[in-house]
């Protein structure tokens, strides 16, 4: 069994640690003589793993009592139709700032049914960059601002947050946990696990609870943020799986010290990368400066064949997930919390290399 | 490790061989170096496992090509919501059979929206038998017909489908897979994944071509099938690690004979427990005859007192998941596909014993 160092966008690298730990428990889990999948989530077992979870993500990121914790299904993309249907009452306008590919598919939901003002839009730039603040053009009394903090596929992200009158909403699926922020900024802050927390098919869901009391009774049951904040996620079966596996990353997560340390380690991986990025007009980084994200870091080579060639010669050294989106090319080397310093000093020195040999 | 008897009713009981299989490659899927819960749901490895996933559930079901075959989240409790918001047309009415808990939480989100015909309900008879065509009350011009064609709960099931000139829509959660169905009589199936064919966290969806076309643009992107029929399942990140576990199932379910063989196998399964409950007064089944499960068989002890002395007993003798839904009491097994015969076994010698130290 040889592993490789992994740079998927997501689903994406998971700690080894976790893996072998669920692959141990696989045929019995806690002495239940089960697997966690056969289990029912309404046993002891299963409630003592979604409260160590919904704890764990409290400690980890500070999160409140007037915040729920939820883990829900369907990704953030459910988010993307969710959070209008719940959050933007009759007759109101809700504003997004549009930033990358992210970004426009929340948009293109929130325009069905009511009113989304694009606050910002970076798509005439390509997206190359997080607006500033006195750029964005709010709507007076809007229901909320939604932003996608960090751009999976353009690899910008906000370094600050906005400041807005109305609930800011952040999708953070490619950073959720990746740096420490501050949660009581944030009317909700929603991740689909895959990238940085866990498996896909689960999406943690942080909301102020008076946000939970906007949905009208013509939302459906289950797509109402109440419903299953009233009953702490377990209104219908969960994605167990999922949320065993994401309670075994928060757990590894506070053994490595929590949030501030790994972002630490991940800002070090990062400026490791982009260091080699701005050693050399071999490569180019398209973003601005102080939009980089430090989750997903994007550049070009000379020639898209090179890029190809980069992408193979790497895939047989042992480092997959390169290639970058197919709507941008490049490459794209995504870094989440699970992906080790090891990874990068691998890519790093496989750059130096690569660039001996063709640059 | 001592693994248990597994009578769950949901999340229940995996096959051996699928757990075995899947803690083998957690941490190397098919050569990859990668966990299948760490590669992209766009690699050609993943296209490979919901390939064969769907084409499994093609064969073993034999599902044309009339019909699309979707891999969602949200479980059937979205697909109560997902199914009047695309297929019930402005000012047009569904019919609903209610047969118990299951049925009425669908009949709960068909309400909103929109106008729900009970076609018939079996609630004042405490939900102990399926109707008689004769007794449905049908909409003329109705959009859709909706039935649970197993109740987990109350343990009763359709033994014969009912005949509808509106598509037939059944929620088959608690029975998918376990009895040789005609998918042509239907316009839709769908069900849970957590109870016959995997890990919660999955629903799968087969429905008719032509009815997904029905959904009028007002409905959020994220949930329309036809968003989903368009892409494969694959128009954001499927629950990937479920798709994985229900392909394994599926093959599972092959290598035994497909679902005729293992309709025999549960026939017989049930059966053999029914044979002990009409052996003696000591055991009464609730359910009219014709009317029993053969996925959850349910029944009552003279005294609730003896009844949880034999659900304590059972687990002290490695039997689990017994005790009867919270809403009705008494005794449960869910005997799906993977509960072997050997545990029937184990429980019918353990309820002789039972009723000879307690008759």
């Amino acid at each position: 069994m040889a592993r490789v160092y992994n740079f998927n966008a997501g689903p994406a690298a998971l700690p080894l640690e976790v893996l072998e730990k669920a692959q141990a428990e696989m045929l019995d889990f806690a002495g239940t003589g089960m697997s966690v999948m056969e289990i029912s989530h309404r046993s002891k077992e299963f409630q003592g793993v979604i409260d160590d979870a919904e704890a764990c993500v409290r400690r980890l990121m500070g999160v409140s009592d007037d915040y729920a914790v939820l883990f829900l299904q369907g990704g953030a993309s459910l988010q993307f139709a969710m959070i209008p249907m719940n959050l933007r009452r009759e007759g109101k306008t809700a504003d997004y700032v549009d930033t990358g590919s992210w970004a426009s598919k929340a948009i293109k939901e929130g325009k069905i049914g009511g009113s989304a003002n694009v606050a910002w839009s970076g798509k005439d730039e390509n997206y190359v960059r997080i607006p500033k603040q006195e750029e964005l053009k709010l709507t007076p009394g809007g229901e909320y601002l939604h932003i996608c903090s960090n751009e999976t596929i353009g690899g910008i992200r906000w370094a600050e947050f906005p400041n807005s009158e109305a609930p800011l909403i952040a999708d953070m699926s490619s950073e959720i946990m990746s740096r420490v922020i501050d949660v009581n900024k944030f009317g909700m802050i929603y991740a689909g696990a895959q990238k940085n927390i866990g498996p896909s098919g689960l999406c943690l869901v942080i909301i102020r609870k008076d946000l939970i009391e906007r949905a009208p009774e013509t939302v459906p049951i289950f797509l109402r943020y109440k419903t299953h904040a009233d009953d702490g996620s377990l209104y219908n079966t969960p994605n167990t799986w999922g949320v065993y596996v994401l309670k075994l990353v928060m757990e590894w997560m506070e053994s490595l010290g929590g949030i501030a340390a790994i972002q630490k380690i991940n800002e070090d991986k990062a400026a490791a990368l982009y260091a080699v990025i701005d050693s050399s007009d071999f490569w180019q980084c398209p973003v601005e400066r102080e939009s980089r994200s430090i989750m997903n870091v994007v550049w070009r080579l000379p020639s898209e064949e090179l890029e190809e060639r980069f992408v193979s010669e790497a895939k047989k050294a042992g480092m997959v997930g390169l290639k970058g989106h197919r709507s941008v090319g490049g490459i794209r080397a995504s870094i989440y919390n699970a992906v080790p310093k090891a990874a990068i000093d691998a890519l790093v020195a496989f750059m130096k290399e690569f660039e001996k040999k063709n640059g």
